[in-house]
């Protein structure tokens, strides 16, 4: 079977407009899923902008997908058509090497295949996102969905959500460790309130008082303004972990006099060029400074489970497809608290 | 008792010279030892030129103290006279705060009292080192020589040995993995010899053609020649650890480049600004800088037993004395293989 359907892809006038490409049959293990939600990530507009120099149009962004199964190839046996499935960043990977393996898909050796704008495991082929009607994916890669959880409000775990989880998990977050968040956008109201829902002391640490309040209705503890010296200096040597969710290069200096001796801070959203770090400190203070980059399947699915056992989802804005390009715009200014879904009954 | 003894401090004409200050008597913990050898840290050269602009003259440098005990207090159970012991970077902490109580003195949160030019614990003291005859050091911090070690030798494990050894054990350096050495220097040539003793496959990494060969001799099993594009690209992704032992600020970047996924590089020697950061490099692959300052007692009682075990010591270069400013000038141009190590009996 051939599947034809409507997508949203960036067309001539770097607008995303629908389109229409073909989809492959549905194979032995594969899932077809029908997209109800598709949530609205920061990549998405770097992608269709060509910000990494890597695009490929026409170009179907969307890594946060939610959906119900409507037909499973002949050997799939973890799904069955009505389950409430998600799909995250990964669609595929060789599922061999020494990170596969170690269920780190995302850093497999052959490289792993992205939801979109990623050459697929068969050589010749581009991979489609989330901004569609359906989309097919072998079920390896397909995720169950707590059936407790809001599904608009669980699209972004599947990129904000295990972005954040991980590193959170990794780093052994629980109660009795005191935890900062840095930085209140996407990614930052996932991590307060995962790692609240982790039983640990969470901390907001952002440079905007206006975001106090927020902080605090998604589960904050307390909220620091790294602009105040003196609050600063009061935190100083107090955080047992802090993730780093601010997406652009500065200066991690100061975040890191915060941390207690012998500690990390784990950036999730910096892929650039930070500021000159301080030697002095990380050996001083045997301090770390590491990276953290989505999650593995499995961890992906305990993140799903760990959300489902304490109703945790993302505050979100829910979306037309027709006012995709218009979200995109406020989502430059950072007006959207704090995530855009995208409702797919909406696309034609 | 007091102790009157002669010490190498330095004077008004910025050398070193021999110098007499008050010892404090033998306290019911402490152990009185004569001193042997003291190695020669280019901290010591730092502290002398007042370099982090903390120094306190008269100051008796020295922190690789190999001695034997000539007087125990009557509380002293470990030690009794004729012992052959050490004493490293550290001579008290508070032992009660929660660094003291995981075995990080070193990072004790009142302040870890270091060797020399330091404040002792009671107010109002300060520490003298191991440039001198006689150093008197309650018994938590008297460390014992596995007695089939060359003296001379063993010195600068209380600090080199130490400083490196901590990283590769924390980060579980083992047969099976490769690690990466960064600069062959006095802590570099510690780092070779104490991976290769714990069965790693070691690469020294340098900018100098012209220490392949030492590298080889000190247990190197390969040499990467870092500005070598070709060699740095053979290597890539390919390194379980490194250990970056460069003494000054440097851009760490391409030595990103070298570690697999998920995986660290540790600073023993950047006390100083780094370069900035790729934190694509740390975001997408999963990678750590971090940073290590020597270790806690217990640790370093294990590194000295696990250096008995192995017979690994420093390759050093006996001085006396009177020697001690021309060994200063010889490790500012790096012309020493691999330390100076004073031999105390020249001292009068």
């Amino acid at each position: 079977m051939s599947t034809i359907s409507a997508y949203a892809a960036k067309s001539k006038d770097g607008k995303m407009q629908p389109h229409s490409i073909q989809r492959r049959e549905v194979q032995a293990n594969d899932v077809l899923i029908e997209i109800l939600h598709c949530g609205v990530c920061h990549s998405d507009l770097h992608a269709i902008k060509n910000d990494w120099g890597n695009s490929h149009y026409p170009l179907v962004p969307g890594h946060e997908i939610i959906g119900v199964v409507k037909k499973v190839g002949r050997d799939v046996s973890k799904y069955k058509e009505g389950d409430t499935v998600g799909v995250g960043c990964l669609v595929d990977s060789c599922l061999s090497c020494d990170a596969c393996d170690e269920h780190l898909e995302q850093h497999c050796l052959q490289q792993p295949t992205m939801t979109y704008n990623s050459k697929t495991q068969d050589p010749g082929g581009t991979t489609y996102g989330g901004y569609s009607k359906r989309i097919v994916v072998r079920e390896e890669f397909v995720l169950k969905i707590p059936e407790n959880l809001d599904k608009a409000g669980a699209a972004p775990l599947l990129c904000a959500g295990i972005t954040t989880y991980s590193p959170l998990h990794q780093y052994g977050v629980k109660k009795g460790m005191t935890v900062g968040i840095i930085g209140l956008g996407g990614l930052g109201h996932m991590g307060i309130k995962l790692s609240a829902a982790m039983g640990a002391h969470t901390v907001m640490i952002t440079t905007s008082e206006g975001k106090a309040k927020d902080a605090k209705d998604l589960g904050a503890d307390e909220v620091l303004i790294s602009t105040n010296q003196d609050d600063m200096k009061k935190w100083a040597s107090k955080f047992d972990f802090l993730l780093n969710t601010i997406p652009v290069g500065h200066d991690i200096n100061p975040y890191l006099t915060l941390l207690k001796y012998n500690k990390t801070m784990c950036l999730v959203g910096a892929i650039e060029p930070l500021d000159s770090v301080n030697g002095a400190m990380l050996v001083t203070g045997r301090k770390a400074v590491a990276g953290s980059f989505i999650g593995g399947l499995k961890e992906t699915q305990e993140m799903l489970d760990f959300c489902g056992e304490h109703n945790v989802v993302a505050n979100v804005e829910s979306i037309k497809m027709s006012d995709i390009n218009n979200a995109f715009e406020r989502m430059e200014k950072n007006d959207v608290r704090y995530r855009f879904v995208i409702d797919m009954a909406t696309l034609d």
